[in-house]
């Protein structure tokens, strides 16, 4: 997931060459059925998660046996070939109509992802302590392996609602590293994923919340601010958004009735 | 750009319900000859730069004369609609094919982009003092006029090799921040941007990258880490890429014969 190339280092008025750690940037592209369905900038690594959880993002597959293969394609570079259960509708083509169609634009945009969510979530009654919650971004942290070697990568974890990490993931792109957290609950079976929690190790976009939304979790946490549209999408669709989890506190922006507020843990930064 | 929202904060074991501002996120959808091209998750504002810039960024235009009208539809929200001057080839159909012919893919993909640059960056003879370059990520901040209210945004800004900020934009894509830029220089009639820096606020993807290679711009300056095929992507087009500019230091991935090493200014904190 990494690959060294040689930099020219300045700092405090010195200069040094000396070699830095990046991580690896490269396309991937998904074909069903023959036919190549999309292309995303992703870092190698857990593609089969990738590939899976993007297609449960897609409305395609819910259930491990609607997959069922995948392979590294021996003749091209970078592209994983799906094939999915002979029940499973394959993905729509993905050009601008699909993007269009999913009811992203218009004034009812937001009411049409809740009515079209497989697992709807405002019923979820898991709640969660404030002080489990406000642990999760050091432990998304400790374990993002990739980070502590470039500074370049984005997280994200699944947790349980009494902090237990199930899995993180690390890409160059946050949608890609959701994909596989969400690809890998898919092939372990674990969807839908009531009752957990999705830490994040940047912003909220209207994207990352509805990725959440339709695999079933019903708070989504990050570490930076979310957006008006992911507020919007969020209070929908009946998710607990939370913004600003860091130095021991947080904003609740959705559905709070999830956060049991008790006595905080000891904190360390209080702002 | 921002709107008001209530939110429960908490922090320091207090709870306190209170208003928050969250950047606008809506989608913006480009039409142009009547069809649809494009649709992206923006921040509004500047809209007709963002939408010049993305045409600057598809290889569609590359002068003010190739844009006839842009206007916002009447009929349907968050559209903008282009007319291209007659002999201007419209966007093709911004499908999954697009990207895949445009070159990402397969082991030529960078010098495939290199190819197609129509204004070439390896003979641009700007130099940069390590001064200027390590004050433009405060210069940029100062100007984040939306970040300051919530913590949201990404940025991106134009200077010149003295430093002189041109223009900054503000949005919740990083790729629109940049879009933004480059597309109120097209329509100020500056491009190519040769002798000039971008600085952005976040990390360098061979997204961004590219969209300053097609730009002519020389120098792009990140935050925070690039990725591999950013600097692939970099060295192949000629640009000089920067990552981490803090703190008063750098790392030049690429073509660093454009950055005088010289004294550095004062350093505030030195990592």
């Amino acid at each position: 997931m990494t690959t060294r190339q040689p930099v020219l280092r300045l700092r405090a008025g010195r200069a040094a060459q000396r070699p830095d750690t990046l991580a690896i940037e490269e396309p991937l592209i998904v074909r069903v059925g023959g036919e190549n369905v999309t292309l995303t900038m992703r870092t190698p690594g857990q593609d089969f998660d990738l590939v899976a959880g993007w297609l449960v993002s897609e409305g395609v597959v819910a259930a491990p046996a609607d997959i069922v293969a995948m392979r590294m394609c021996q003749d091209e570079e970078n592209t994983v070939e799906v094939r999915l259960a002979p029940d499973v509708a394959p993905p729509r083509p993905r050009a601008f109509a699909t993007t269009s169609a999913c009811g992203v634009c218009g004034a009812d945009s937001v009411e049409a992802v809740r009515t079209s969510l497989r697992w709807p979530i405002l019923g979820d009654d898991a709640r969660f302590d404030v002080g489990v919650l406000s642990a999760l971004p050091d432990l998304l942290r400790s374990e993002q392996k990739i980070f502590d070697r470039t500074g370049g990568l984005h997280a994200a974890g699944l947790f349980t609602s009494t902090g237990e990490c199930l899995v993180v993931r690390e890409d160059v792109g946050r949608h890609n590293a959701v994909d596989k957290v969400v690809g890998s609950a898919l092939r372990g079976g674990r969807l839908p994923l009531a009752g957990h929690v999705l830490q994040v190790s940047g912003r909220a976009s209207f994207e990352l919340v509805h990725k959440a939304a339709v695999a079933g979790i019903p708070v989504i946490a990050a570490v930076s601010a979310p957006s008006s549209l992911a507020v919007d999408l969020a209070a929908e669709c009946g998710l607990t958004l939370l913004g600003f989890v860091r130095g021991g506190g947080m904003n609740v922006y959705t559905h709070q009735e999830r956060v049991r507020v008790g006595p905080f843990p000891r904190q360390r930064n209080v702002s």
